[in-house]
């Protein structure tokens, strides 16, 4: 609950084993400021299943960028609104009998009315019963899968994380998620210091972000639900490279004014709400 | 849950389709600066069956405000406490088989132990299980039933909402909510840009607030327990208001000096401890 | 949910009613900045099981102070981690079946794992059922119990408070806390105006604090996670000590700031960070 999209202002290079060397980001900043026009616009509705710690923060994150969140995460109601969503998150941050079945419900009547879905699979590797779900759930075909280096190593098979902490870096496990985006048709979004998101051939690296992302909970979860309103106007390679740049040049913005992690953390929604399209196309380093 | 109890600062006129042309106030500036005297004197317990989403920010805005917040939602302690509290909060936001069955028996306890209840509807219309169940709830009498205009709607049979938002104004289903508040013979506050609070016969218009209620989520679900704990204080009509005016008084102070959603929603909490009766009673704009 | 650590920033005299007259402290403030030292050097992970009004505040208070949170709250994960986690809170704030369930898989583990768990019974005394709760997780030998008089004064068997509210003093059951930290040879933290911290021989007081932290809910929830974080470092006497002066010394700095109890928590986390070892140990007022 406690990874962050992104925890470094500072660049780093292209990973030297990635299997697809990167050059120029294959999406543009104009790209991803035609994603957030069309979220102001639209408004899109987004269905979260998420964890007891962020669900608030979570909805507050939706609120401040431009979208409308619905946190409706039980058996009886999940698939009844899944299908009409704008889009849908799955987050396994704390799950229980009765919203582990929500989440089943929800990504179904998404797959089925052909909703985008992100599945942020919370400390996959690290604890069995919610890995087991993590993988169960691919079956249902999600739209993204954003998560820390560790947890999307998970899903592939390799060991977790310490917790809900990372114990690896994006560009180790890009195979990894080159491969698992290719295999399930999906996006793939490995936050950290330098975030990743690929569709197994293309693959966009995000830049932005600041080391207080990584001491407010929840920020990594509300990226997932940002990712799944994005999703909802753009296509998902779009999606989640616009979300990820939405929320991490906000956190440029908030790290200037803030004191520590609490100030940081208001300040980021107040910043979430100023971005506007040409702010995020010309502060965003894409590569 | 993102449903907000003000949207705008700009006064609306009174609806042409109200049943009850409304003349000046029936309760006036004095009426709520006692309640709010009342309130910060007498400290009561609110008993919160609330949603995951605005637990925690609930309870500070209760806390910031001058009541006592217990969020006592199992179905083994839930009547113990609704027998006893100052009022009770009963909220559909994120129902689940063990709290929905908590909430029964608190709202039993309320009405046994002659405890006034506060019905919040989240999304009801919207979604068919919490309809139920919302509409189920109305026998045990509750003392208000806050809503936005589709939720309070839909308790009449109407059809509801987007998800937790209203598609309708307090206004357009002014009659339903006079006629709902007859039934019952309890009070009805209708949230919107000018909140609505009526008992049937008597109309209180308040016109306070700001947008940025509409961005913070859990506003509306913040003023259903406030509400309940003016009701320990004063007669229902007058705990509505009050509650009403109180929150959006304070919001007014707060749109002033914040810079976004997020500073917003700090700067809130704040002016919700610093509002005075005087204040309350100067600033409050009631029709 | 809303007690708070320590409500006044005066200085209370010794209870009279002590069956240990209290001299000088029994640890020194180098033994709190060595332990603040470890806790950021070491970033141990804390389990929490704790209710849903405080999940969110209690993982960023923790990530503020230095340590990593990891809210783990269900049955067929809680024993996995509690054997392994740095510190396990166990928190009855919003006990339900399953999280219930989950506790005890909790504390058992962290008992067989020799991994400190700290107690938190809120409003025990005050409700019933988890009061039945507390008493039997006793059983488990929490390395600390952390809570206000009243729910200390429930566990040994006396009245509850008022809802969440303590309506005793520290300085009054300050004979029935020594008393239970003997029989169980364990920690007691009694929260109030004056924290009190004993191991039933040795008697540590706090003097520092902000009346503002008991109108910010969750603090004394937080402060029972953070001293799950600092007894995974340090003794538990200097545990319990460390995590009330750090908490309370940062509520001193963040009041001078505040404006409200909005801002106060947020300065609060604020300062949580930047507080140093140096800091700590000269501003902490103990006795």
């Amino acid at each position: 609950m406690s990874d962050a999209p992104a925890s470094s202002s500072s660049s780093a290079s292209a990973s030297s084993s990635s299997s697809r060397p990167a050059g120029p980001s294959e999406i543009s900043g104009a790209d991803l400021s035609d994603a957030l026009e069309a979220l102001r616009t639209q408004v899109p509705l987004v269905q979260c299943l998420t964890n007891i710690v962020v669900a608030g923060w979570s909805a507050n994150v939706l609120l401040a960028a431009g979208a409308a969140p619905a946190m409706v995460d039980n058996p009886r109601e999940a698939g009844v609104l899944g299908g009409v969503a704008g889009g849908v998150l799955v987050n396994l941050g704390t799950p229980y009998e009765e919203t582990v079945e929500a989440m089943y419900a929800a990504a179904r009547a998404a797959r089925a009315g052909r909703r985008p879905w992100v599945l942020d699979p919370v400390a996959a590797g690290a604890l069995p019963w919610r890995t087991e779900h993590a993988v169960a759930l691919l079956d249902e075909q999600p739209t993204v899968v954003r998560g820390n280096a560790s947890e999307v190593l998970a899903l592939t098979g390799g060991a977790g994380g310490k917790g809900v902490d990372s114990t690896d870096s994006p560009e180790s496990v890009l195979e990894a998620a080159q491969g698992l985006a290719e295999r399930l048709g999906c996006v793939v979004a490995v936050s950290g210091a330098v975030d990743h998101v690929t569709d197994g051939r293309r693959l966009v690296r995000v830049h932005n972000g600041h080391e207080w992302l990584t001491k407010v909970t929840g920020v990594g979860c509300s990226l997932g639900a940002l990712v799944a309103g994005y999703a909802a106007v753009a296509d998902p390679l779009v999606a989640a490279a616009a979300a990820t740049a939405h929320l991490t040049v906000a956190a440029d913005a908030a790290a200037e004014i803030a004191s520590g992690p609490g100030s940081f953390a208001v300040a980021l929604l107040d910043q979430l709400e100023r971005v506007t399209p040409e702010m995020l196309s010309e502060r965003v380093r894409l590569s």
